[in-house]
């Protein structure tokens, strides 16, 4: 298959993308992407450290590429993380504040652009099998969305069966290829391990087994909630491994990039929908064909915005002058075990559902995390699912326990401003915002994150929305 | 002209409305829609007893149909007005939390249906002039858009021209046709009155001479915007002079039920974007040709959840089995001054500003108003046209004026409940939630307040969204 860009040049017709040289250009014909998003799932597996979860699948796909470190969401709440996935941009500039399904119905703004418009007008096919959960759908044109999410949907054999006969079909042309997961998500009961799921072996995890994290008491509930949760983990390691078996099958092992990410943090309370490091410092595996290194650790602080510049970088798509995305490239740098220049990560989050408002901005380097709360004088709301969870329920029986190393008070009343010493501290409980010997800290931080929003026009930096609007609408 | 049933039920084909008789269904062949929405105008006209504001033609209208005196927008923000207008829904039951424009981005619900759909499906042509400021633009399928708002149009001739050519361009089907005005909104410089505009008189006014709203200081900076105001309503009373001219010159005025009303209060501190009065409490004039009465004084207390509701019923659209709007239609109360079981209407606000936070629900009766703060901790946000204005200006220069009859430290820093006595207090400015002796009167405020938002199902009353969603979408 060769991929003409005389032929897609002329497609475009008056459109935006133009084709360049990428750094990698000359390797192969078709530069196919596989984009693997996970639902929820922390930093839990065997290749991360974890002695207990077993994940061979994916621990196999690090040892063949890149296992990033240091990688984070930009915000720990599924919708607005996937936008930030799909189109390069922070949530707070590419409208997707909150979640999309339901009554909480937030969108992208009508101008932003996302992975399957950019390939697609690049001549790729374009497919989503699984969780989609951005809006609206005219700025999602997948020529095929295959077993899209429905209640209860574990069965990871039929995502795999569905991508490999999206693979199959599409032969001749470039594809990229987003496969959603919705495990590790909660379900209404135990994470939908309520029964075995077909050609999947079920794995099951003693809760005395189980490792605790800091941001969470030692609870059995909390024991048997996180074994549950390992279970879950371990199908979509099984998932995924039919997954790649398929990519294999088809003879696109050696054309296409994978990417492995999930969207937020364990559904856990302490950790997703927050922008502490359990929310958003989360697990990405980088494979390309084109690596000559192979199971590289790479320490580079990345971040979400980074995705959809590398998968265009990976395609040969270039922005047309005006546009401008928030990350960068991470092929230079997948070889590179701990690259210069990539030592800081930006956070924003909006609100998780529509009534959970609570507005934040992190800034998170390799020694601090700086937090600034927006509406701090509002209790932290927490997310239905979470509220819901025999975790939650059993933390709220007994206040006193905490939420770990956090007081349930600290967890749910903020101060305007938090700075974490990471090194000390990475359980991130002792507030460092007003100490004096972290002053200077604390003002570089500030000035850095004022920077930063302002360079991605944060609505909720004052003057950033027009007063008197485009045509009037107020 | 004649509306043929059978024709139009042939064309729905599967569609959901079926068409009955409705109350004044004999009246005439053509059931046209003419509805005026003025854009942040407060209840103030000449037949509204405004002694200096000269609005002669909408006190002509009001002399041939009737004009209610209690009429209420159930959220003071543009967009989520307008939607309620639209569908019949309060805004938190159809996803119009906040602003549509520009970075704010609200969407109705995708379930949701609006007047546009509902008279197409009925073989209506629908047309729009002037301001929408909802979206999407797929629920809102106007067969013909004219004068799209452009910043500084205040070009009235213009839009009444627009509406001449929609309406003889559409003779052979009955309209639906909607005038959004942009007076008497704010504009960067003096609500557009920075010129003469074609074809309408100027009117100008004697800051000295202005009515100083309660909830406004009497300072010389408030009576000089006032009196700016004051034209731009003028301006709005003149382009509706020629609006209703071009129905009469058509030979519409006959055969089309005329409504005429604001989205919100007038765009000054105290009133927009608040649910106190002056942010809800609104002018309304219903002209039907089928009255026989003339000149009516209505007190009943109706809301614009009603609007929808009785067009549907002048047009003759029922709703499908399953479908449920809040409101009911007022065309049955038309010519009653003071009809029975009208005497109450709720409010409903999520935000303005995708940054401006702050959902309130209120309960107002004739004797009483109840409001619950659902995020009191913050302070109250200032919208950012009345922000810049003249008028906030010199108030925060002077914060010891405060905003009239109310301290500026009340306005920004409420309570989670306010019940007012608007018979001793029409200012509402004591706060008699805390009151032993209006303990009951709260509770029984408190627990009307409950059904509605349990009936109308809102997403901030803990419960009513789905916690694992739809399709697992977290």
């Amino acid at each position: 298959m060769r991929f003409n860009r005389t032929v897609v040049l002329a497609a475009l017709a008056g459109a935006f993308v133009i084709l360049l040289s990428s750094s990698s250009a000359a390797l192969a014909d078709a530069r196919n992407v596989v984009l693997i998003i996970a639902d929820d799932q922390g930093r839990d597996l065997g290749v991360y450290g974890n002695p207990v979860l077993r994940t061979p699948n994916l621990d196999r796909l690090a040892a063949r590429g890149t296992l990033f470190t240091s990688a984070f969401a930009t915000v720990s709440s599924c919708s607005p993380s996937r936008s930030v996935i799909y189109t390069g941009l922070y949530s707070h500039s590419n409208g997707m504040y909150g979640l999309a399904h339901d009554v909480h119905n937030q969108h992208l703004l009508p101008s932003v652009r996302t992975l399957p418009q950019y390939l697609k007008a690049a001549g790729y096919r374009t497919g989503l099998v699984g969780k989609k959960h951005i809006l609206p759908e005219s700025q999602l044109p997948f020529d095929e969305e295959l077993a899209p999410e429905r209640p209860g949907n574990r069965d990871v054999a039929f995502m795999a069966d569905e991508a490999r006969k999206f693979i199959s079909r599409n032969a001749g042309k470039p594809f990229l290829l987003i496969v959603g997961y919705s495990d590790p998500h909660r379900a209404e009961e135990n994470f939908g391990n309520t029964r075995a799921w077909p050609r999947v072996a079920r794995a099951t995890y003693d809760p005395a087994k189980v490792i605790v994290p800091a941001h969470l008491p030692d609870l059995p509930e909390v024991r048997r909630d996180l074994a549950q949760y390992y279970e879950s983990v371990s199908r979509l390691d099984s998932g995924i491994g039919l997954l790649l078996d398929a990519l294999r099958d088809t003879k696109h092992d050696g054309d296409t990039l994978v990417i492995y990410l999930s969207d937020n943090g364990r559904a856990f309370p302490g950790a997703k929908t927050t922008l502490y490091d359990e929310g958003i410092h989360l697990p990405l595996i980088i494979s390309s064909p084109a690596q000559t290194k192979r199971g590289v650790r790479n320490d580079a602080m990345v971040s979400w915005v980074d995705i959809t510049p590398t998968i265009l970088d990976w395609a040969g798509v270039s922005l047309s002058s005006g546009q401008q995305l928030a990350g960068r490239t991470m092929l230079p740098i997948l070889e590179q075990p701990d690259p210069r220049g990539w030592d800081r990560v930006f956070a924003s989050h909006g609100f998780h559902e529509i009534q959970q408002y609570y507005p934040m901005r992190a800034l998170r380097t390799r020694e601090y995390e700086y937090i600034a709360n927006l509406a701090s004088p509002l209790e932290f709301p927490i997310a239905g699912d979470i509220a819901s969870s025999p975790s939650w329920q059993a933390i709220a029986a007994r206040p006193s326990v905490g939420l770990g190393a956090r007081t349930l008070q600290a967890f749910l009343h903020r101060p305007a401003e938090e700075l974490y010493d990471l090194r000390k501290d990475p359980a991130e409980v002792r507030n460092l915002a007003a100490d004096p010997a972290h002053r200077e800290v604390l003002e570089r931080m500030r000035a850095e994150m004022a920077k930063f929003r302002s360079e991605t026009h944060d609505p909720w930096l004052p003057g950033q929305a027009a007063v008197f609007g485009h045509e009037e609408e107020h």
